[in-house]
């Protein structure tokens, strides 16, 4: 399934303040995930003042934000029927594996996947490509709060 | 041991420019993690902006940066003598446990231990205290850099 809405810009105005993936929070990120097959996708170029601890290497605590908004929208995703106002999952645990630095100034690819679906528990896995080689892994267990 | 001056305030000017706690990010935001006797403290209240999923908790991303910056902190602490130039950490794994809501407009303390120090590694528990409740706990597994 390919859909051309990202998956935040579905969300209700209740659960659209996040300042990762917020459409309403006017201070965020905006970051926009996507369904394209069997995977969703998240594009994005962090500002150049994200930098980390190495000048010249992404900033880890952006990478583990990315990870965890679009973690967020991949559970989403798992569950949602193309009618439904979509629910909101909130994160249980975050494990980010850093394997390499990740450069700056370069697009960045996030692809995550639901390993585990369950009524309130979404497990999803992700890796995030720069450059054409994988930086970085994460492992999510997102919940689904309760309809309201 | 108690010591006055930021942990990060030590860092040499070419690891100052971490988004979350470089002294020369004039974008970053600039958190500071102090020795207080056999832990490593920080305290910080986020910007309104800094709103989650959920609209009166703290962004996630915020919570997971928080751990990132001030376990590399206490990972540096955990090996630095008074009269060196501190040696830098970055991040090998974050994990991160949400276990209930952090609430917005309250200051965050977050409070860090190195439980196992390696020449090269060292492993750092934390825990996020806020209004007098632990809200999120956290393992990273910090890599010292080669010295430059």
């Amino acid at each position: 399934m390919t859909n051309s809405t990202a998956i935040q810009d579905r969300y209700p105005d209740r659960h659209a303040n996040c300042y990762g993936c917020g459409p309403k929070n006017p201070h965020g990120l905006h970051l926009k995930s996507f369904v394209e097959g069997d995977e969703v996708v998240c594009r994005y170029t962090p500002p150049p003042e994200y930098t980390g601890g190495v000048p010249d290497a992404v900033y880890g605590g952006m990478i583990a934000c990315l990870f965890d908004c679009h973690s967020a929208a991949a559970a989403c995703a798992a569950v949602l029927s193309d009618d439904e106002i979509p629910p909101r999952f909130v994160t249980a645990s975050l494990k980010v594996d850093y394997l390499k630095p990740t450069p700056m100034g370069v697009e960045l690819k996030l692809f995550a996947k639901a390993v585990l679906v369950k009524e309130r528990k979404v497990i999803v896995e992700s890796r995030l490509v720069a450059a054409g080689e994988i930086r970085a892994t994460a492992q999510v267990v997102m919940v689904r709060l309760a309809a309201q």
